[in-house]
């Protein structure tokens, strides 16, 4: 319990280094979001975190900018959820605590398996996005016993207001199973 | 901007990695604001990052658990708000990934110089902490220039009705000195 302040790292799990590793451009939505469901179901399987993938994209041609997962119990820190640890791999990747263009060539998009939290959301606002595509909704991980906090309609349009675009339910079936495995599993829920 | 799967890592600045390591207790409300207050001004003065300082106090001694600092630029990281990262700190510093009571021996609150903006308070909802000490509005961020997303009053009634009990308006005019200074200074503002 004593205060250190040593540098915090945070590591990506092996088997996603290797799998982003190969990964090749993701064209249309339903790719995006296959792949962070993917991600999620990977994490789930191999334990390594909670059901929930992201990846950050250049927006016009597809190319994987960054990918993350929930690691929230092995690391011991409630901040990394999947889509804030694929938005701070992809601001060092691009070398800009901002992802969006100008000052960037290219605008970039946020794809996550599970709708925003209050948190990511806000992650969202400050990451320079220009879209986020959404699998599973709010409903479905609540269903499961995530309180995914105060997000409300009024959330979403305070952000499109800002020129961010929201698509939901890409891919929702298939991002809600992996929900349901987490669950099926019983492995712990973490809320605050 | 290849897709780059090495660690990331976290650092303080030096500055404040020395002033914690002499930090006594903070027993009052009053305190710990100041306290905080005193990390933004440094981060300003120093040119470390945003004006914007935080801190998790053990609630029932005052004892300083992690301190944090806005990192945005220095970092490129948008998520590096002074929140975040003294939380993060903090609980890797208590070993688990919420800084409840339970599993923990004791609550811990988190005291940040400025009111937390959507991310923050959507970490905070994550965090484990019971107490939230507020000292600039976010009214005054602002007013310099600051975006700080979809916060609205049934926000904070949201994480009320979930044990997290928010002060704000301590040293409230000291704390906003500190953004106007940034402002003065004509440092960078940073939105999404």
């Amino acid at each position: 319990m004593s205060l250190c302040t040593d540098p915090l790292h945070i590591a990506l799990p092996e088997w996603l280094v290797l799998l982003v590793a190969s990964q090749g451009p993701c064209v249309s939505d339903r790719e995006r979001m296959q792949f962070v469901v993917q991600l999620a179901a990977e994490n789930v399987e191999r334990g390594t975190g909670g059901p929930f993938g992201a990846a950050v994209f250049d927006e016009t041609t597809g190319r994987l900018v960054a990918a993350g997962v929930n690691l929230v119990e092995p690391a011991n820190n409630a901040a990394l959820h999947a889509e804030v640890v694929a938005l701070m791999f992809a601001q060092r990747a691009v070398g800009s605590f901002t992802l969006s263009s100008p000052p960037l060539a290219t605008a970039h998009m946020l794809a996550t398996s599970c709708a925003p939290c209050a948190m990511c959301l806000g992650a969202v606002h400050w990451s320079g996005v220009t879209r986020v595509l959404i699998g599973a909704s709010r409903e479905d991980a609540t269903a499961i016993g995530f309180d995914e906090g105060p997000v409300f309609p009024e959330s979403l349009r305070y952000l499109e207001a800002r020129g961010i675009r929201f698509t939901d339910g890409v891919e929702r079936e298939a991002a809600r199973a992996v929900l349901q495995r987490f669950c099926d599993l019983k492995r712990p829920l973490y809320n605050g």
